[in-house]
C-alpha cells in the first residue's frame, strides 16, 4: 500500500515504538516476575486517587456528569478550568496570563507535536527545533511530520561529582541558534535523566533566545507547580518568549490525556486552530477533575507533602539498590537526581553496545530503556559519540522487590559485559 | 513571528474555525433568544444519558476508576473494550475482524485527520482523497498537512422529488479515479445533507475502488449500528479495502473525544504509529462507559428504540416548520432526510450569496451554517457553480420554540431576498 510521505515516516520505528510496545509484551506476556523498569508510568498514590474519586462522586452528586461526556467544549478547553488554572498560576507567579495565554491539548504529548510542527519544518521559514543539552525525552523523536530532521541537538558537558555521581551541563561554548533555528527546547525536570537545567542555564537561554527572536520551550511534566517532582531549586518562569507545557499525567491522571500549553497569544491561537481542525476539542474528564483543587489550592499540599516525598524516596531508595548490586569497582556513573521519576545510568566504557545489553537483560524479564534513543537530536557528526551508547534510563515507581530484581539482573549483566571484554 | 508552513496554513481561517467560534459566541453572549441552528452537538436523550451515568457508577463502585484515570493504555486503545468490540460487530455482520483490524483515536476528527494525512499529501505516491459527492463534512476542509489541495470533489446529480424535496446522487459519469487518488471518502449518512448514499452507489464504488487498488472509507458517526440515525436502508458493509470510522459522539459522548477506526492491518499499524508518536494512546474514559452496552447488546436497543425514532421526529418536525414559515411559492428544496441531524435546505437562485443570507441571519440572533463551506472539495474549475452558494444546512436538535424562530427568521430572510432581488 502507498501511504504519504508523513505516513512512511512514521511507519519507520523509533525509541517510542520500542518502549510503548515492550510495555505491553510485558504487560500480557503472561511471564511471572518480570521487572519493567522502563516506562513512565506515574505511581498510583492513594492520596492522589481518592481526591480524583472524590471530585467524580462530586460531578455524579451534583448533577455535572452529563455535560462532562455529552458536550463538545471550547477548543481552548474546558471554561471553568482554565479560569481556575490562569487565577492559580498569576496567584503564585504573577505571570498576569489571561485565557488567551491558555490551550488544553489531548496530553503533553500531543502539545508537542504540535508545537514542534507549526514551529518549525522543511521547506518553512525555520527548519529545526535546537535542543541545548541531549539526551532528551525520546518520546519527541519522531514527532515530525515534515522531514526526518527537525531536532538539532548539543552534546552536553559532563562534570563528575564522585563517588559514582555524575551531572550534565549545558555546553554553551558549542551552542549556537542558526538562522533556521525556530525555538530551543527542553524538558525540565528532565526525562531521562532526572536532570535539572539550573535556573542560570535557563536564564541564559533565555536571554539568548530572546536576542534571537526565537521562543524557549519547556515541558514542564515533572516540575512545579504541579506534579513538583524535584529535589533542588527548579523555579518555573514563563514570559511572553517562553511556551510552557504542563501536564497532568505525573499527578496520577495520564489515562485522560491532558496536556496545558501556557503561551502568547498569537501562539495559543495556532495551537487551538490545530485542535480545532484535527479534533475539534480537548476531552473533559482531567481538567473537570482537578479543577476543585486549582480553585481552592488544595492541590499545592499534596504535591509537597505527598507526590514530592514519595519520589524522593523511591530516587534514593533505587540509588541505594545500585550502590547494593553493581561493583563499586567499575565505572558505573548515576546522574544526580534532581527531579522526574528515573535514574540515568552511565557505564562508563561499557564493552557492548547499550542496545545488546538491553536485549541481554529482557532475555532475563528485566525491561530498561536503552539510553541511545534518547540522543536522537544529535547531529550526524556526533553519532559517534560513544557515551551513547553506555546509558540507560531506570523508571523507579516499581515496587521494592522489582526494582531489587531488576536491579540485580541489570548489574549482573554490566558485570559480564566488562568481564567479557 | 514565522511559523512553519503547517502552522501558516492552519491559521488560514476555514469553515470550521468559523462554525466553532459561533457555536461559542452564541454560548457565551447572553443574547437572549439565540437560535442555534449551526453546530452538530447531539441531542442530551435522557435515555442515553441515564446509561452513561450507570456505567460510572458502575466503575466507581466496582474500583475501577483508578485505572480508568492512573494509567496509560495500549495505543490501540483500551483491551477489554477492542475485545467486546470485536465481538459486537462480528456478531452482527460477520465480518471475521480481530483487534489488529480496530484503533481508537480521540475522537472522529482526529481519525479522518490521521487517516487523510497518512495516505495522501504534497509530494507522496498519491496527492489527493476523493470525494465522490460533495458536499461533504466542513470538518475535512484544513486538515490536510501537506498543501492546501488534499481533496478533490464531484459535483451530485440533483434529483427533483417535487413537493420541496430533492436528493443528491453520485454522479458515476464525471466521477474519475487517478492515477493520484489515495482513497475516496464519504460520510454516510452524510453530514451536511442528510443523504444516504445507497447500498447500490457504495457497492459501486467499492468495486471501482477495488479495481483502482485504492480503498474506500467511509465516516460512518451517524450510521449503523450505533447511533444509527437513519431512516432508509443503510447497510453497513466493510472488507479489507475499507476504512471504515465509527464514533461515540452521536450516542451523546462527544466530551469523551472517541472515534473508532475499522481497516486492514497495514492502515491500522500506521494509525497506531500516529497514536503513538503524537499522543502515546487514546484516553480511556468513552470506551469504558460503552463497553458494558456492546458486551450485553443492549446499545442495539437503544439506538434502535430511542436514538433513531428521537431525530426521526425532529427531521420531521423541523421540515413541518419549513412548510410552515417558507413561501410555497419560492423555489426552496429541503434534501430528504434520510439520517444524521441536520436538513440541508437549497433556494435555486437565490439572489444573495448565502454567506450574506447567513450573517444577515445572525444579525438577527440566528446561526445557520451558510453552504458552500462544505463544497470545499470542489476542483477550481467548478467554483462558479451557483448551486454552492444557494444552500444552508439546519441542526435540528434545538428544543422545539428554538426551531420555530430559528426557522422563522431564515424564511423571513429568504423571503426577504427574492423579493429585494
Amino acid at each position: 500500500m502507498d501511504f504519504s510521505r508523513i505516513g512512511q515516516q512514521l511507519n519507520v520505528r523509533t525509541g517510542i515504538n520500542d518502549l510503548m510496545e515492550d510495555m505491553y509484551e510485558a504487560i500480557y506476556s503472561g511471564r511471572p516476575n518480570l521487572c519493567q523498569l522502563n516506562g513512565g508510568a506515574p505511581a498510583m498514590l492513594p492520596e492522589l486517587v481518592r481526591m480524583w474519586r472524590a471530585s467524580m462522586e462530586r460531578i455524579m452528586e451534583q448533577g455535572e456528569f452529563e455535560s462532562l461526556v455529552c458536550s463538545y467544549q471550547h477548543p481552548r478547553g474546558h471554561e471553568k478550568f482554565i479560569q481556575s488554572l490562569v487565577k492559580y498560576l498569576n496567584d503564585r507567579y504573577g505571570w498576569g496570563i489571561t485565557p488567551e495565554n491558555v490551550a488544553v491539548t489531548q496530553g503533553g504529548q500531543m502539545a508537542f507535536f504540535l508545537l514542534f510542527n507549526l514551529l518549525a519544518g522543511e521547506g518553512s521559514p525555520k527548519s529545526e527545533i535546537l535542543f541545548p543539552l541531549c539526551p532528551d525525552y525520546v518520546g519527541y523523536q519522531a514527532q515530525s511530520l515534515v522531514g526526518p530532521s527537525l531536532f538539532r541537538g548539543v552534546k552536553p558537558r559532563i562534570q563528575r561529582l564522585g563517588n559514582h555521581v555524575f551531572k550534565y551541563g549545558i555546553d554553551f561554548e558549542n551552542l549556537d541558534i542558526r538562522p533556521e533555528t525556530a525555538a530551543i527546547s527542553l524538558s525540565r525536570p528532565a526525562n531521562p535523566t532526572g536532570n535539572v537545567v539550573t535556573d542560570e542555564e535557563l536564564d541564559m537561554l533565555r536571554a539568548m533566545a530572546k536576542a534571537a527572536g526565537i521562543p524557549v520551550m519547556v515541558d514542564n511534566a515533572y516540575g512545579q507547580p504541579f506534579p513538583d517532582i524535584t529535589s533542588v531549586p527548579c523555579n518555573t518562569v514563563w514570559d511572553e518568549n517562553m511556551v510552557l507545557s504542563l501536564s497532568l499525567s505525573k499527578i496520577g491522571l495520564p489515562g485522560t490525556r491532558t496536556g496545558i500549553i501556557i503561551a502568547r497569544k498569537e501562539i495559543i491561537d495556532t495551537v487551538m486552530n490545530a485542535v480545532t481542525v484535527s479534533a475539534l476539542c480537548p476531552n473533559n474528564l482531567g481538567q473537570a477533575l482537578v479543577e476543585p483543587y486549582l480553585a481552592d489550592g488544595s492541590l499545592d499540599a499534596v504535591c509537597r507533602d505527598v507526590v514530592k516525598p514519595y519520589y524522593r524516596k523511591r530516587a534514593a531508595f533505587a540509588e541505594s539498590l545500585l550502590r547494593q548490586y553493581f561493583d563499586d569497582e567499575l565505572p558505573w556513573h548515576v546522574h544526580k537526581s534532581e527531579g522526574a521519576m528515573f535514574l540515568w545510568l552511565w557505564m562508563d566504557g561499557l564493552p557492548i553496545p547499550v542496545q545488546e545489553l538491553y536485549e541481554r537483560c529482557r532475555e532475563r524479564g528485566c525491561y530498561v530503556n536503552p539510553g541511545h534513543h534518547f540522543f536522537f537530536a544529535l547531529p550526524p557528526e556526533d553519532r559517534g559519540w560513544r557515551h551513547q551508547h553506555e546509558c540507560v534510563r531506570l523508571s523507579f515507581t516499581q515496587p521494592d522487590d522489582v526494582l531489587h530484581r531488576g536491579i540485580r539482573i541489570l548489574a549482573e549483566e554490566v558485570a559480564r559485559a566488562y568481564k567479557e571484554a
